[in-house]
């Protein structure tokens, strides 16, 4: 039930409607945009009651513009009944009508880099914020918008939106409150630096500026965010989480990373998990965090006093998570600052602070080229997100997967990615269970056979070989590729549902 | 003849040496770091002598870093006698002995972003600076340097350097000194932002600070850089550059681009040439650049009051350019800033002025990612340099070329590119003498069949959407690719010396 610890000033609670006739607001065509950042922080009731108008008959059909993938009341309710025309800036594969859509091209989707988003947005690149709706723990008394655990793009949705639908969700602690940072850069030629010179520095204010006359409509919510429990580490993350652990060590031994560790960014998923966890037990202390997204084994980091402080645009509870964060809102709230997505993700940032990158691939290729989001070329996974922004900006870039997949049908080391979104430029090491590549600073003959020795699986390894050999003997050059084989792994397992000769 | 304006303290008199005495100070298997940055700035007279002494029995082979490309005392004199080991960050093709030694695998290259290579060697991933030779216009009383037309990289490698050997050029206009802007970043943890707001700010010394008792010896030179003339544009390049500048009055004309126009960005090339003086002829006024390098087109728009303020990491001053210069030194050097190549290339100063980064690829493809660095996959053209750097964070990214190469028998627009520097990420614009292709917030099927219907050679425009249909028939997806057939186009041109069918 609202109250005055949700809705602070005594004119918001005329402003409550059913989410039916919030849903009403939404128009054929809007670009409608919403909080959130992965299942966590994004609006749910609006558009559940506006999937259930469009089965009832309602012509509707919009872009959806967000942080990043958010949960199933939008990406699977709306996607399910046709009520999505375009999305942008990240879609997940958790999504399954959503992933139906985009790859049956039912949907028009636009992979982004997660730092360029809400600029772009800002630039006037892609037309009006038609309407925001933006989930909330509270509004207070000057309608300013006091948000959940997870930002993405909304403070600038909420800049630009001609209407406003906040979803009020009573089921997010107040105690959230003040964990959050809220930074808008000016625009281009008046922007000025970010002002952040250490993951815990605070440079905006703990609400979204919204004011009580743009709020045109409160629902009321008590809908959990979508989040599973991460299944625990097995052996070959393990494997490659203590790879990665000997590694950083070593670097930080022999003086190339400085005595005070630097900030880790950390992607999503169990190996990223197990690398937390593999952190947990390393000899770092003190460890910070500037990332994109925190998962769940930060709390227990937190907990343990291992990280001191982390930064990032969402925390994805599991309902483990909520459990441990209640029993101590304070030390949690005191640790952790959510931002908005393009200062998260800030390329100024990213470079000042020095951060450390850890992200997986789903393959990379023998010269140290990785693929983020299409699998054989083709088929959309999980979009790039905000590995891009951390890959090309990181003190240290490193790649970390398993060196197979399909029941070890499929080499995650291929001679060439069947798409590139991360280029030889940017990717510094390679991680799997077998080893490190450490391709810094070395020409692409040797960071072949490097690559091919340490992170290949065994089993694959001859073909490699024999394909860097081929490509050496007929097309010699900088970078010996034969354009007519350099996919044979990848045709095969199409034909014939394995990579292996 | 050296003489007080030129070494301002009378101890550096001593220092003199030889040409040949100096090349006596480079061992085998040193890293060696030179200043410049394409044929401009660099030194010349060490390494002349150096590559003499390798000829008649020194055994001498060291590895070159420097800013990026620089001229043939270096490239080609000491390529051709087997005296380079390793190359980074950056090769151009023009040096024929160096090119080939890459391709051949004799000298181990690896191609870096422009901005990334400062901070490396800073951070010691590469190991020591052994030696740097610098080129200056003079050395001041306190022993700190006063350079040339180009900078690259030399600040940073000056800051390690174990020895140093300094060429004094007595060719280089001494009223060049203030022109430079030199400032260099802390490592992380403790980095703070680079405070340029403004094109034309100030925020370092006008020298690079050495000492006199760092400077091991010193060398007078009186070697021009070798630049050549720039040839005047062509029709094709004319076309190009008219699509351009329509297209950006357009996009200011719609608010898309603020009313104070955006710094510019311009490639090197004679396209980028011809796209400068497009700008000379178009609507705007007090243009700015914000770039790496300043083509010689950069002073005849200063000369016409069309660019009031430009900064880069070099000027290339071909010998027209340094008569207009001679004539009026002090508007140029009023006008004009040299910056350290991670400065010129920041990714932080160059998002937050919102340049328009205008470069040049060697071939892209119909889902937006462009190949700048590799022919046929394979063969190093030249490095990725700069534009990475520009491209991903700019405000605005547009490549442009001719449509065709090799007389009509080269599609620069193909299926896939056979090397990908730059993702579909971060590319928004392609223009070719046919038009325009805008693919902002499109997904790949609408951005296939805008590339090819507005920048495609008509000869080609077929084959490219039947490859379309046939991976949209075959290979349905979010990105619809037929990997045995993707590099169809560029193989039959291997094969047999025509992409047309």
């Amino acid at each position: 039930m609202l109250d005055k610890t949700r809705l602070r000033n005594n004119k918001l609670f005329a402003k409550i409607v059913t989410p039916e006739q919030a849903a009403e607001m939404v128009m054929n065509g809007m670009n409608v945009c919403v909080s959130g950042f992965t299942p966590s922080g994004y609006p749910k009731k609006t558009t559940l009651a506006l999937a259930e108008a469009i089965k009832t008959g309602k012509k509707c059909c919009v872009n959806i513009w967000s942080g990043a993938s958010v949960g199933p009341e939008i990406e699977e309710a709306l996607a399910a009944v046709g009520g999505i025309k375009g999305r942008m800036p990240y879609y997940a594969a958790s999504n399954k009508s959503m992933k139906k859509s985009i790859n049956d091209g039912v949907i028009s989707y636009c992979d982004q880099h997660l730092s360029h988003f809400a600029q772009q947005v800002d630039y006037g690149f892609y037309g009006n914020v038609d309407l925001a709706i933006v989930e909330v723990a509270a509004i207070n008394e000057d309608g300013n918008l006091i948000l959940g655990p997870g930002i993405g793009n909304i403070p600038m949705f909420i800049k630009h939106a001609k209407k406003i639908i906040v979803e009020v969700n009573t089921s997010i602690p107040l105690s959230l409150e003040g964990m959050h940072d809220i930074f808008i850069l000016q625009k281009p030629p008046y922007r000025r630096e970010i002002p952040i010179y250490k993951v815990g520095d605070r440079i905006g204010s703990p609400y979204v500026e919204c004011g009580i006359d743009r709020i045109d409509c409160i629902v009321e919510s008590d809908i959990l965010d979508h989040v599973r429990d991460l299944v625990p580490p097995d052996a070959v993350s393990e494997a490659i989480a203590g790879n990665l652990v000997d590694f950083l060590e070593h670097e930080q031994k022999m003086g190339r990373i400085p005595e005070k560790m630097l900030p880790v960014q950390s992607g999503l998923g169990s190996i990223a998990n197990a690398v937390l966890i593999g952190l947990n037990k390393s000899k770092f202390e003190n460890l910070e965090m500037y990332s994109e997204i925190l998962q769940d084994s930060v709390f227990t980091l937190i907990k343990n006093g291992k990280i001191s402080q982390a930064s990032g645009c969402a925390f994805t509870p599991s309902p483990k998570v909520w459990k441990m964060y209640k029993e101590d809102p304070d030390l949690y709230r005191n640790k952790i600052i959510l931002r908005p997505l393009d200062i998260a993700n800030s390329p100024e940032v990213i470079r000042r602070l020095g951060v450390i990158a850890l992200n997986t691939p789903i393959e990379f290729d023998i010269y140290g080229q990785a693929n983020s989001t299409h699998v054989m070329g083709t088929t959309m996974m999980n979009g790039i997100g905000g590995s891009g922004d951390y890959m090309r900006n990181g003190y240290l870039t490193i790649f970390s997967t398993e060196s197979t997949a399909k029941e070890g049908k499929i080499s995650r080391i291929v001679p060439m990615v069947s798409h590139t979104d991360h280029t030889e430029h940017d990717n510094m090491v390679f991680i799997t269970e077998y080893g490190v590549a450490d391709i810094r600073g070395l020409e692409p003959a040797r960071r072949a056979r490097l690559i091919i020795e340490k992170c290949a699986h065994p089993n694959f390894r001859p073909q490699l070989l024999d394909y860097l050999k081929y490509a050496e003997r007929y097309f010699p050059g900088h970078e010996p590729q034969s354009l007519e084989h350099a996919f044979d792994m990848q045709v095969q397992f199409l034909q014939t549902g394995s990579m292996l000769k």
